[in-house]
């Protein structure tokens, strides 16, 4: 089958083994790929693939059902998404059935493709934060993947109060989805801005190093930060001085390298307490679908920034 | 009535106003009262009285009820503990019925005059931290009030195997309090025990700043550090980059500043769920018991360090 394998730091056409289920397993015929930051790391020959997964990129797809291994009660034909250790990005994979969903009703294959990391991502870090409507939440990088799916999540499924960052460009388009304050960081103080309205209750934060500081700084007491994401830099100085009269709490976690039933018992979750809103108040923004023989472009984009929500592999 | 004062940097006998108990407040007779380090730091002028509270220390005390104020449904002469904003160190302290409990059965009055602090301390930073038996636990400063009180919860009510860092000189003392292991923080690396052995699950911290790079790479996957002292520095670098791939929560928090509705929610937690170990499972600490107006004495041990856990005044 063909599958895009990399080789001096990007990917390329290639042709790899055929694939066939095991136990437990779900074979899909894909249709549609995401490409993830955690893409480009692994291109660049900073984020192995974990043992038993594909060495080709790829952390989510969208596609049909083909074939399904031992103890696998899934109608074949049926159009899905599913989460990957890895192997998307290719004509077909196979993953474990608990990381199987159907696709929601009211999107298309293309943009179900996106959802699974977003979705996963994002409820298993916010999904305790909500326990009562109007708390105010911060999304950080709100303008990218997991961004958009934040904001409308913490906006719809947490009835939340949603501040955002974002270039000023997305402003318009993070109103639409739910925020009700947009920061442009470039020429703003997000955390100044914040404790002057009296702090937020929940961060969530790709930036990492940089932001640690004016995170814990925009935080209302019992506040808690989630760092999803390293991209400018992971060593910062923690003032614990701050954080013990304001009873705060920093938490930091990936999805890829949990163990299997963590996942399991993550996209279980999602399925029963995301998929409903999927389509009727939350919907995938997709900024760009490419073939995915060009995936290396894909990737290229991605590096380069300023994306509105997810760019898509298809075929 | 008497009262201990604060005056250049000690405390003295004083004669301050009575106190009476307004709605919802209870008038309690004191007959010990604990000695804590937020006694010393308010002492030594860096930690001020909330406002509402008397000026003199005293965080919590043993008694016998007296007089009650509107709405407060508490037989007169019962014995008690109570947790307190401060105003301990006197003959009598009003308080807000919420933090006051029965004296548990099985223990003295002295003893029980050391107990509000410690069990709402660590049941309040602990008690969502052991859904299953079997999790290790990691107690910093081990042999001191907070310490003494934590090992066996943990232990007791925790059902964890619990790992201990003291002076050597208590090691066989907190080994019969519950404790697995014990390690000389002076003579050796309590993360690379730790670590040699899979990492601890819960660590609950007086030390701050000094171990926090230890804590972090002590804790095992899904780990969590409470930050509840900082005997060692408030400032120190985090490295996030490994908080994500283990996916850690680092928590601080004190209670003297957490609002009355949570510390009457934590005590109310403390009764229903610590009070039945009290003088069964779980045995208070005392070091020693100094008459009350020697409180300057009891300071300057507290100060010196060294104690087996907590130090009690009595009058």
């Amino acid at each position: 089958m063909r599958a895009m394998t990399i080789a001096d730091g990007t990917v390329r056409v290639d042709t790899v083994p055929d694939v066939v289920p095991g136990d437990g397993e779900v074979l899909i015929e894909v249709r549609a790929a995401g490409v993830n930051r955690a893409d480009l790391l692994q291109v660049s020959g900073n984020y192995p693939s974990p043992p038993g997964a594909p060495s080709w990129p790829g952390l989510e797809v969208s596609g049909s059902v083909i074939a399904v291994g031992e103890g696998v009660d899934l109608p074949l034909e049926q159009e899905v998404c599913a989460l990957l250790p890895g192997g998307g990005w290719a004509e077909f994979v196979t993953v474990d059935a608990g990381l199987v969903l159907p696709k929601p009703t009211g999107v298309s294959l293309i943009e179900a493709a996106g959802l699974p990391e977003v979705a996963a991502t994002v409820h298993s870090n916010l999904g305790d934060q909500f326990s009562e409507p109007g708390q105010r939440a911060l999304i950080h990088g709100a303008s990218g993947g997991i961004g958009t799916f934040a904001v409308q999540y913490a906006s719809k499924v947490g009835r939340a109060e949603v501040w955002a960052t974002a270039r000023e460009t997305f402003a318009s388009a993070l109103h639409d989805l739910g925020a009700s304050e947009v920061i442009d960081y470039r020429h703003d103080d997000f955390a100044a801005r914040l404790r002057a309205a009296g702090g937020a209750d929940v961060i969530l934060d790709v930036i990492g190093a940089a932001y640690l500081e004016g995170n814990v700084a925009a935080l209302r007491p019992d506040g808690t930060l989630v760092v999803i994401g390293l991209q400018k830099g992971r060593r910062a100085e923690l003032d614990l001085g701050s954080l013990l009269p304001k009873r705060l709490t920093v938490r930091g976690s990936t999805l890829r390298g949990r163990p299997l039933e963590q996942k399991r018992d993550i996209m279980s979750a999602v399925h029963r307490e995301v998929w409903p809103y999927i389509g009727e108040s939350i919907h995938p923004v997709v900024d760009k679908v490419v073939p995915m023989e060009r995936a290396a472009d894909a990737l290229q984009s991605l590096r380069a920034g300023g994306q509105w929500g997810k760019i898509v592999l298809s075929q």
